[in-house]
């Protein structure tokens, strides 16, 4: 139908020439629109009520907490930020390649945009995170009333997070180019792209202690929690009586909110500046900037299509509880948020084909139209190439849900093992967990010789073996996968949101009915929450294929003439590329390791302490509601707080160092395989870690829900007797749970973070790699 | 000191040109007296006493399940290698390259060569197993008169596997050379290492399931034994009163002794064969034949070298318990077998220079001598390179034993982690195992690029960016790791003799004294089989760089003379090339994944088994020892057997399968990239399963011997409680021990295998990849 839309309008050539620059404010005013549009939401949040004062003690508890983290963290990183701003620019200064001008302007152009970057990241994830801590306690006294009220206020409070997030990665990225030459002349065009790359580094560096801190403080606050206050003690989950709760549930926040807004801020900068950086070689070739903007205006349409799949969600479109005939509402819930998506996504489509028509249907610079197969117009291609990353999108969430939900064999199976103990469910858990990389991997291994196939349809040309097409045509399709980025991370936020709002319900003594509302709506998020990890690794899964490129035509541009045949050529074949890229495998496995060991360590403090005050101080533990005295929760939420920010150092360290210990000592091309294969590592090992997690904390949720059926010889049976809460089985899945705390919460999405950050790290030093191995 | 005797000795260029040739006759003449040696070994073992009738008893149980179980697997080998071997020649026949005679040539060299591979991995994986079988009742017997005794007859046991593993794989490689043309023409010898490439794979396919049943069967085994029998039941290991427990002794057998040894046979020929296609370039070259001879010469001489280091173990050399002065006799044992490496090390050094001096120390074929840096003879550097590969081995020796042992931090602290429950085992266990992955990592790079460095002294031109004396001086690194196979391969073999001693000791009723002694020997069994598996994997990823540089060499053999340009050269920005890099990895852990997952099927089976009879049977745990009915051993054996045998035809399957289809689909190119990165990913996932599970292991050790001390604030404190068996840790430990069991007993080593399989499917089907993608 597109086709035949584009054969009854005239050919529009005429844009591809000069006004196509203008295409540059499309996202400035959609990034102004999409800030208002999160003001809105935020407004809509906090003029709902507040609840009893009851809750309201609960909810100043977390939010005190939630804020002292991130003053203390950001405060960390912002000194962390600066210096690190300062040994690039110094490094570039001095050590680069060119005039010492060029040197200079590279120099400072980077370490100012490295800060910006930096600013933005720290912005969108505090300001998220203000809110959704507001939301919380509003969705909780919003389930006092409806299902539809607290699904508003919930997907609201998460949805002012996304779509500041994502305004502010595309004005951040668009008017730092402005301001660096982005509308100047052809020349400035073509040389700001790198310029820029310093915003993508200074995101992915606020973004890897951000994941970090927060996700070590949310499982050492969790893993403590459960241990003591679960296993130990016998008392419910979000129980007042446990010291740790408090800091649970500030960690469902820190972690989850800031932690994911920062994960996915840095993807959409990587990805806009990767796919930038890409088209300076066919803005060379066509004098059509449309190349360079292509990701901004896309991200600006991709804003709009996730505003409108949004607001389609009304109160009307859920079913309460009581109306509900037996059907689940938190899967009705989940099925209208679904829908939200689907909406998303093809008007996303359509906005592909619509920008690609905009922006790529151009002419050489003799203005002759491009060679495409079949003489269809190269927009065709390029949409569908962009649609294709749209559709891995959706395929990512079905597998996702195949590996992380009750409904399938992978969490039924972890539940089965229950039977025998804990060491078989943590046996099965990690055969799921290696197991479910194979699908996304093959979904992702087709999309990106997909979009590359569709994207060589056009002929623009090649470098060494990369087809110049097929290359924008993988880029196209992160583009698209990254169009519903807004949207997703409102479902997204409106998980930890909801987990308060539980939180909060119980700890303020409200009534059943209410609790079983702020279930329902856990339930989702805890679905949507793994959605948005699968979503996160599928994208930078595609756009490290794409930065991969990006480094190479960095490298092109750095080269002297004689120097430039090797640059698209990373050789296994040559020993120090294969060591790179063993060493890269590595570093992944090194930093989960010390990820993981971050949270055991802080988290046996935690129990340490949880153990303390409930030997010390018995009347915790009164038998009497009215005997009982608060436990310190304060202390608990200083633990979190200090180990979370002592133990982000050394992984952000290492994390660091590697990639530029390899590419100084090893060279530009060493330094490209230690990206790909250490991306590579990534892209299975946060899979591994994320499904992995997410199945053990489903197994054990399906069990607490009575779906554990066992016959008297010990066997799952459907006939047999239910094994749910307190049975010997659901402690042997809390066990699981809580290995999979770290994996799904810390490990997983802190890879998330590296894979981006080695990529950029990568791409901004560049020069210092040919300085040094000419 | 080496270099002061050559300078002392006329150059010997007389033996450069055609007399290298007989040298083939060493690895032929000294693979005989290898097995002369495993007889009289053997013969040396079974004309012990094999002690009471109760030792007996037990005893024969274990070697009629075992016996049971291999002739029921290699039958079931048997057949799949015919339709393999069938499948293979039928491909080459049809689809290779060249004139129909030509094809039909290397098919049936590469079916029959398949079979002999098989047939020699098959034999010299039984006959270990015989031996082994045999010699853990003797050592039992002979634990009752001294320590030195039981020590001699258990390593000799174990030695018979590993003179006959090695003697076996040297032999079959030496003999089939002779057999297709190796002592023929110089274009006759040229040819043939890519004749016997079959033999390889032959063994790599016999080796993988070998592995893999055996890995399946003896976890299954152990977990259900374990699970049911020391946590639920209360009873001790190796207690006859748990049905499982002969399983469980058989299973060390086939696990350990037959799945190894066809490891090891595998690495063995994997790395002659890879050496010796990478000799024909430098035989063109130079005329001289030793290029290709040379790892079978060292190999000869490395038999010679462990012979000897094995006869200085004499029962002389260890302090028997009561003259031990507080001493712990097993340490002492452990360091004297240590002394036996080192002696085998050193004298592999000497012979490693003397091997290059007499086969590599040669001229042009214009009788010029090899220009070298500093005109340092070309013997003396790969001598030294070969040098690279022994200190390597100790390297590796080192590093295991830091993680795996309990005198040092990362045992440790899987062992305190232990104080706040299973969980927390379970993930400091899992940090742990990722965390050893770096230093082994960093000592293979290193080892690399330094053989490789001291290869490239020597001026042997290049292909493409490839050194040709640099990969001779990988080839020499990896040569000489292996050369001190037959020793380690004792050492490892000993292992299960020992602990099966144990075993037999226990239930054939012997008194503690007994016990003492198989249990001192026992430890070092732990130790010697953690020790080889880190060889094993070591050698794995030399083998691999090798392996895979020998397949582009046989693709620049096939490809025609135009495409010849582009053979060495595996570009990771080629989007086929990545997305097999990527397929690759995943293999890595979907194959672990299922591995795994087939010990948990079969140990769930044999959970429920056990729980049965204890139920069924009360008498099995009567009070009095009299009242006592023996529970039926020969089910639980029964189960472990068909679970295993069925449960490793899919693993089998998938990873053979994949690399076929990747190469095929693919092309050259993506085929040698899936290698490259599938063995980044096994070794690092190797180590990951192999240390991780050994240092589990030992925690459980640790607490068991009363080494974990707690304060009464539950913290680690030298002054506090002992917490040994039977406490909450040691429960909680054991779940890490039961977890690190398919970890470190089926995962791993199966990794170990797939890497070589990969390498030896990429190197046979080359023919197939090249005509589908011309």
């Amino acid at each position: 139908m597109l086709i035949s839309i584009y054969l009854h309008l005239p050919i529009r050539r005429a844009f591809s020439i000069v006004s196509n620059s203008n295409f540059i404010w499309v996202p400035v005013v959609v990034g102004l629109l999409a800030i208002l549009f999160a003001v809105y939401l935020a407004n809509y949040v906090l003029r709902k009520d507040t609840g009893t004062p009851a809750m309201q003690k609960v909810a100043n508890a977390i939010f005190a907490g939630a804020i002292a983290f991130l003053n203390r963290q950001y405060r960390t990183i912002a000194i962390l930020s600066v210096v690190a701003a300062i040994v690039v620019a110094i490094i570039l200064a001095l050590l680069g390649q060119g005039s010492p001008a060029d040197k200079f302007n590279l120099a400072w152009h980077t370490g100012v945009a490295f800060l910006i970057g930096a600013f933005c990241s720290g912005v969108s994830g505090y300001i998220g995170m203000y809110v959704a801590v507001r939301a919380n306690i509003r969705t909780a006294s919003a389930a006092r009333r409806s299902l539809g009220e607290a699904l508003m206020v919930s997907l609201r409070g998460g949805a002012v997070s996304g779509f500041l997030v994502v305004a502010l990665a595309l004005l951040g990225v668009s008017l730092v180019f402005i301001a660096f030459g982005g509308i100047g002349t052809a020349q400035q065009i073509a040389s700001t792209p790198s310029l820029i790359v310093g915003f993508g580094f200074g995101a992915s560096f606020v973004a890897l202690f951000a994941q970090l801190g927060g996700g070590i403080y949310t499982k050492a606050a969790d893993v403590g929690a459960d241990l003591v206050g679960k296993v130990e003690a016998n008392i419910p989950e979000d129980d007042p009586r446990n010291p740790a709760v408090i800091a649970d549930l500030v960690g469902d926040n820190v972690g989850d909110c800031a932690g994911r807004g920062a994960d996915l801020f840095e993807s959409s900068t990587a990805e806009n500046i990767g796919t930038m950086i890409l088209g300076v070689a066919l803005f060379r070739l066509t004098n059509n900037v449309g190349w360079i903007l292509f990701p901004l205006v896309m991200g600006a349409f991709g804003i709009i299509a996730s505003a409108i799949g949004l607001l389609w969600i009304r109160p009307s479109v859920v079913v309460e509880p009581e109306k509900a005939n037996g059907r689940d509402p938190g899967d009705i819930a989940m099925g209208q948020l679904n829908i939200g998506y689907y909406i998303t996504c093809i008007l996303s489509a359509i906005g592909m084909f619509v920008g690609s028509y905009l922006l790529l249907n151009v002419t050489t610079s003799n203005n002759q139209p491009l060679v495409t197969t079949g003489s269809i117009p190269s927009w065709v291609w390029f949409g569908l190439a962009g649609c294709i990353g749209i559709l891995l999108s959706i395929a990512f969430v079905f597998i996702t849900q195949f590996y992380t939900s009750g409904t399938y064999r992978p969490v039924r199976e972890i539940a089965a093992a229950s039977i025998t103990g804990p060491a078989t469910v943590i046996i099965a858990g990690i055969y799921i967990g290696l197991e479910c990389v194979a699908l996304p991997v093959l979904a992702i291994s087709v999309a990106l010789g997909l979009s590359y196939f569709l994207g060589s349809q056009v002929e623009l040309g090649t470098h060494g073996v990369i087809n110049v097409g097929g290359i924008f045509g993988t880029a196209a399709a992160t583009v698209g996968m990254l169009m519903t980025c807004a949207y997703i991370l409102a479902m997204d936020t409106f998980g930890p949101i909801t987990d308060n709002a539980g939180g909060i319900a119980e700890m303020g003594g409200e009534a059943g009915s209410v609790r079983d509302i702020t279930d329902a709506l856990d339930g989702v998020g805890n679905t949507t929450k793994a959605l948005t990890k699968g979503y996160g690794i599928g994208s930078a899964a595609l756009a490290a294929f794409l930065l991969f490129s990006a480094y190479l035509d960095v490298l092109y541009s750095l080269r002297t003439q004689s120097a430039k045949a090797g640059v698209y050529n990373v050789n296994l074949a040559d020993i120090s590329v294969f060591i790179a890229a063993l060493i890269g495998l590595t570093l992944i496995l090194f930093f989960s390791s010390l990820a993981i060991r971050a949270v055991g360590a802080a988290a046996q403090n935690m129990i340490e302490e949880v153990r303390r005050q409930f030997r010390e101080n018995p009347k915790i533990m009164a038998e009497r509601v009215e005997d009982r005295v608060d436990p310190d929760y304060a202390r608990c939420v200083d633990i979190s707080t200090r180990g979370a920010l002592r133990a982000m150092i050394l992984p952000g360290i290492i994390a660091i160092a590697t990639p530029i210990a390899v590419g100084t000592i090893l060279g530009t091309q060493a330094a490209a395989a230690m990206l790909m294969v250490g991306t590579m590592g990534g892209i299975v090992l946060a899979l591994f870690f994320n499904n992995g997690g997410g199945a053990w904390d489903n197994a054990k949720k399906f069990i607490e829900a009575g779906f554990l059926h066992i016959n008297s010889a010990g066997v799952v049976d459907p006939n047999g007797m239910v094994h749910g809460k307190g049975s010997e089985e659901h402690k042997a899945s809390v066990v699981g749970d809580t290995v999979g705390d770290p994996f799904k919460d810390t490990a997983g999405p802190s890879l998330h973070v590296l894979i981006k950050l080695l990529a950029t790290i990568t791409l901004v030093l560049a020069p210092l790699y040919v300085f040094l191995h000419p």
